[in-house]
């Protein structure tokens, strides 16, 4: 068989442990320099592909690949950009092949969502659409959870343990600070069409006593007279009301409610945030002192307190796809296959990527409580597995001793290509 | 010597270690039964004295003591609550005496801040002006880092590891996302007065092109001007620029930025958040898509990233308390003493209550850079010891396992008395 060299990316919004998955794809890589040359990393994406800035990690010393098992984000540069259709961009596959022609590349690895799935599975197609032979194998990522077929994504354990621990604590600071102060607090998390992540922070909630006492769904229309009095029961029950709120919750009219909200002095529409639209909505109508939180970045970045199960899923899904491409598959995903709830036993399974791209996994209706503001048991069976474990970065100054790649560019071969 | 009863109670904004001042106390006390007998927690602060509504820790068995070492919040509940001068309401100070003799309290720590030391004061001058012999010690806690004479505050220095480590990981994730997608991100923290916490954030920056690229202190008013012109050199410049923004600057008209920003829908004030408002600036002057991030009670909660230093000078000020007490101090307050910078030294001295009170420290000019966004070498070295070591807290089903106290209340002897 003779050696072709690899082509790796990171695409769409980066995770705690998209690194990971690199590090898996690249060390195991190395182990086979007789079927891989050279792992060349695509600089922001598909993009590094399209206008040749590439970076060849054979340049990066081992100890610096082993260090993305435990940076967070997209060490290579990632990218929002996604492929036209063979007949609506002709030219820009012609420009990949090209590339790949000229840098020898044989086997393509695509880390990312449900969009990369889809650029992946055209890559894969390049055989028979234009006579260029490649391997496509696509590495699961998204901090949403929305993937078919695979049991999570990696990215989504480490985001779960991290918004389940901070409302946690936040939880036990509102109940501390409850007979004087603050009564209502709120946590705005990201998700904005599935509820994994709101529902992540359910687990924070041990019984019906335990913040937070409400959580507010992209799949629940947000019933803005049920909310008010539920938060007003839990402030005269508990004495204090804790919500976890997803980005993306919409009105009875359909409409996401963090664009219903807001101007600033300027009548400038919204600035996003429903988290303070929410708490607005308690001052105004209940008259609670209120505090409120917006995660952002933090949430899907947090590699401190990531989830050791999501780091090792992370790192075996990019090993899986090296393995699958040295058996010579082709359009396939590498996917976790849940055997065992509790004890959490996993193995990995290949999934036809026409099967993953394009799709978006929901939360199952038996995962939210009836009245729509809480996660039942089956959903907790479903999530606890994924934030176990904890796998603590390096420190170093007292903060995580992060790597910052030296990502050595490979010469380009070609005339530059306008995106 | 006579065994007297101890009261403790925690007071104002609570934070990721105060739980460990209280194990200190708790735990120290409990050595000493030939002068302490029984340690009284006040359920919610001071108020707890008022109104007789104390809590019996010598019901709580030694592992409970103990765990709250790893437990961030106020276990026996906060308050926000300032005594009056003694003239101003005589009968408050007649009916804590009341009570103090009912249960035959000689000791009284108070766990708080600038106003709780004024309250300690007051309680510690019960003997001269009503009569009543009391011993009244203050245990310094502040996530603001405002109060004097301490080299620094517990609680501050986790808030500064969090906030740290925060603005470190979202800065990998912007860098990452910004060649097609987010160009600017901004992280609000806390610190309305003093800019403590946004020095903090600096560190996370170990060479210029590192984020945070900008800081926003309160000390400093607000140029817009000069703000925006940073931003786009470095978006030019690195391809992302990272902010971190206290809660509490203002404008040049020495107006909050946080008031200045929002109206609802319903043309009510502001939301609070002055990250929203500053990265809708940055949209509407330069037009690059933004991030924002509110961390608000997540960053003083956040037990899980905790600074050991911080830890460990939290519990040692909560022994150092008792054992002034057991000395015969009165109207003081442990406070640490910086020995060395690096590596960090530090023991405890006693600083007379009268100049603690009501004195706010800020920071020094010459902790900020002259252009005003970045923090100096000199600030760097007083910051970086306290965020030095990890101190995790242990883990359960995934999530840190803080405790939940019985909190056993003491049977009342007074009639009820209205606060």
């Amino acid at each position: 068989m003779s050696v072709k060299n690899a082509f790796y990316a990171q695409s769409g919004g980066v995770t705690a442990v998209i690194n990971a998955s690199a590090a898996g794809v690249i060390e195991t890589a190395r182990l086979h320099p007789e079927q891989i040359g050279t792992v060349y990393a695509g600089h922001n994406g598909i993009i590094g592909a399209l206008t040749e800035d590439l970076i060849d990690t054979s340049q990066e010393p081992d100890e610096n690949i082993a260090a993305l098992r435990h940076t967070p984000s997209g060490a290579f540069g990632s990218c929002r950009y996604k492929l036209k259709s063979l007949e609506a961009n002709r030219a820009e596959y012609e420009r990949l092949i090209e590339v790949f022609r000229a840098h020898n590349i044989g086997y393509f690895f695509y880390n990312g969502g449900g969009d990369s799935a889809d650029t992946c599975l055209k890559i894969s197609q390049l055989a028979e659409t234009m006579g260029y032979p490649i391997q496509a194998i696509h590495v699961p990522k998204t901090v949403d959870n929305d993937l078919p077929i695979t049991d999570c994504c990696p990215g989504f354990g480490s985001v779960a343990k991290y918004v389940a621990t901070s409302i946690r604590e936040a939880g036990f600071d509102v109940a501390s600070m409850a007979a004087t102060s603050t009564k209502v607090f709120i946590l705005e998390v990201m998700g904005r069409h599935a509820g994994w992540i709101t529902a992540a922070c359910g687990l924070a909630s041990e019984a019906e006593d335990q913040p937070p006492h409400i959580l507010l769904f992209p799949e629940v229309k947000f019933d803005q007279q049920a909310f008010l009095a539920r938060v007003q029961q839990c402030v005269e029950t508990y004495g204090y009301c804790v919500i976890g709120v997803s980005e993306g919750i919409k009105n009875t009219e359909g409409k996401f409610l963090s664009e219903t909200g807001l101007t600033d002095a300027f009548g400038h529409a919204q600035l996003g945030g429903v988290a303070p639209t929410i708490a607005n909505l308690v001052k105004d109508k209940l008259g609670y002192k209120y505090h409120w939180a917006v995660a952002d970045y933090l949430q899907r970045a947090a590699r401190h307190i990531a989830s050791k199960v999501d780091v090792e899923q992370a790192y075996a899904l990019g090993q899986a796809a090296v393995r699958m491409a040295l058996d010579g598959k082709n359009a396939v995903m590498p996917a976790i296959r849940r055997l065992q709830d509790s004890p959490y036993q996993w193995d990995i399974i290949e999934a036809p990527l026409k099967d993953v791209a394009n799709v978006e996994k929901f939360m199952p209706p038996e995962f939210i409580t009836e009245d729509g503001f809480h996660i039942t048991d089956a959903c907790r069976r479903y999530l606890s597995p994924l934030i176990q474990g904890e796998d603590y970065p390096p420190f170093r100054n007292g903060l995580p001793d992060y790597v910052r790649l030296n990502n050595v560019t490979v010469e380009r071969k070609l005339a530059t290509f306008k995106i």
